[in-house]
């Protein structure tokens, strides 16, 4: 599947742990259809990993379980191989750890994202940065009626980054003069900010942030289909990383 | 204001009550620039309702208030006027009493909507009918954040009519695997639909219907500006009265 | 993988033709996943034919070619076996054909529908009811960047749709004072109706008709993803076939 | 109208030119009602300048007309007062101007804005940034029918921030496989980026940029509805111009 000889001399060697998972199936095909890198090795549960030291891979891209990431990021940093890593269940605790051995490897850099998705990231950042200039915002995510937790995650941290926002620029609560409510129909509050949660067959992954002032409105719509969508932020990364030393935590900040 | 020597002698000559009111201001208006309808007279409070008898008004629209209306459509229905009704508090128990007045006079209708709004009536309309083939369906309103109610009269009225299809259809509940949910999140229920009122400055007045099944959705959407949007549905039940005897109730039997 | 012994004795006896196809392969799925429908037998090319006379099928569903699918209809309607037919490529000529042999057999039934998305066939017959009452109306099909012809089908369709309407209610061209235009963006022209064709990675298959009359827009807007989204109009005619001798053309006629 | 005891000492005292315009009207309205903000003149055609001085005003806003408007703004820098101008007409050649009048004056700052609307000057700012980030980008614009221009200004601005952004990025065009175009279907173009004029009663002016990778897409919607949506940005530059010196062109630059 790999097809090096195409590949330029300067291709960044990648590998990919979690390999047979559905999310590293769909990195080893974009890394093999980038030009500019090179996937050198696939590793999964029962592998060999000393194949990830022989392979000359320069980054390697971890979408494994939480139970395992930590013993292999520090394999990859103590052989001087950047990580970019998509596998959740990152504490503060755990993130201090990652800081404490990059410290001593300061070539090194790792990046540990919860969310690849350019478009939900720079949803976010849009309305991170729009919240202060207005008065009224709500958001409303649909998503597939499958799902467990209303509201979903995504929505729970955006509405948190606009409230620290709205906190930031002194504002007041959105206006509501509402007196009469069936109960639920105002949604939920996260941080003040009403979240609005719709379940419907047909609907994959949607977000939408309003915002209000006096005669005008500003949405920011995020619309997913499939986790190819991931792709283009786990690129990114891998591309980032290799002049990024250090930890860097989420997507954000390599949008710049 | 009105033109009369430029209307043809074929234009039906309508007389409003509550002429000064804001929506009456607006009716004069639209009847005076429609070319087939001609405004023979106004009248408000405080004016001699013989005028209306004099104008020979064939069709009388009244914007007044509950304890007037009542009145003024007896008043009409004796003299053989049909009358249009934008007025609110009709009980059924008022409908009834209109009936027994109608079942004496077969040259005389009248019509009594309480939205006149054609986008509304058609978005209640098409809710009601794909209602039965959607096995999802949620309601999604949307106002400026003065106004006292949640959900609006229109989302709980349009819910009911989705309600009443799906158990005509006999469609179990809307799937939804929700097991964590913020308080609200997940809307309002009515009659098994779920609604959310959203809030915010620069809405005027908005409601989408969303229907789901299987890789598809179908959404129907309306959105209101301004109270000239009552209108063409005013005219419409103008020009439909004169031909149709009897009550009849919302304006919805008139689209066909 | 049929499970004949947990339906019901009532359940429709069903065949497929063409069950390995895109298609096939979905409605052998959904048939066998509904409790009243009985998948009795599976038929692609090479297979014996005279398995669909030995099942007992009751209905037969045609996902096959245009060159082969007019044999098929006719070994059918001879056998007295209804078809639900979803293959393309009948002109008025073939139309008329099927018709003349349903003439001897007036217990058999045949449904033809280019389109079996239940959404975008409400979509169509919504923007239908609509169009006489709103003077602008504009639609926006958004597809894949693969799609070759720009507008969509549907879009074309709806638009005709909409043109037929106005022309019967006497509408004047929507109002628009455009003078100064750079080619191209006010869309093209489908029977006076303006259509914008929007192409983008992320799309899949959607579709917006835009209603506009003084103070208020109507939307009606339909979202595709997948083909399982024409599953629920193939299992609607199905059970329809079985009620409705002769021949219908379009989903259309069974949805009231 | 003006309410000077109620404003703390150090609200900035304000000036309007163009007071009795559509616009000056509501500048004095927004500045009245602003705790931070004095009021302390109103001139319009006709009335004596000297007024201004007088006053004590410290910033000045100008809505006024091409023709004095330099006059306007030569008059208020030598006297030291700061002005926000949303008056059109500003040419390379006058911006010039006013850049070296204000070199001799390092205390005095000039705001110029064609578009006082936050909503639109951040969606501008955010299209801008995602340009880069997605392969697809399209724009709809949709706007009342007495509309002149198709597309509008504003899309065609964002239109050619997009197209240098993605020129910088070393974008290739957006994919597109269309073989088969009915005339004006795909819209305008404008630096290699499709533009779509909607034009229908019922809208005011509304703005959709869509940009598209696989499996998502991100939209930017601004909408607007009445000239009181241009107020919080004219006191937004009235706050900043005080702290501010030198010549500031378009809002962009005070959104951080």
């Amino acid at each position: 599947m790999t097809d090096e000889q195409v590949k330029g001399p300067d291709a960044i060697r990648v590998g990919v742990l979690g390999a047979r998972g559905r999310m590293g199936v769909e990195v080893c095909k974009a890394v093999d259809a980038a030009d500019d890198l090179d996937l050198v090795v696939e590793v999964d549960q029962g592998d060999d990993f000393a194949a990830v030291a022989d392979s000359g891979a320069r980054v390697v891209v971890d979408f494994t379980t939480p139970d395992v990431v930590m013993d292999n990021l520090r394999w990859c940093v103590d052989r001087g191989i950047s990580v970019v890593v998509g596998t959740s269940g990152f504490t503060a605790q755990r993130l201090e750890q990652v800081r404490g051995w990059l410290a001593d490897r300061p070539g090194v850099g790792v990046v540990i994202a919860p969310n690849f998705g350019l478009g939900a990231v720079l949803m976010m950042q849009f309305a991170a940065k729009a919240a202060r200039y207005f008065e009224s915002v709500e958001i409303i995510e649909q998503h597939h009626p499958r799902k467990l937790d209303a509201p979903s995650g995504t929505a729970t941290h955006t509405a948190r980054l606009i409230g620290q926002a709205r906190a930031e620029a002194g504002l007041a609560p959105p206006p509501d003069a509402t007196t009469d409510e069936l109960p639920g129909a105002r949604g939920a509050q996260v941080d003040g900010v009403r979240v609005h949660a719709v379940r419907s067959l047909g609907l994959v992954a949607h977000q939408e942030v309003l915002f209000g002032t006096l005669g005008e409105t500003l949405t920011i719509r995020h619309d997913s289909y499939d986790r190819v969508s991931f792709m283009p932020g786990v690129l990114l990364a891998v591309r980032a990383v290799v002049d990024r030393p250090g930890l860097t935590v989420g997507l954000d900040a390599l949008l710049d």
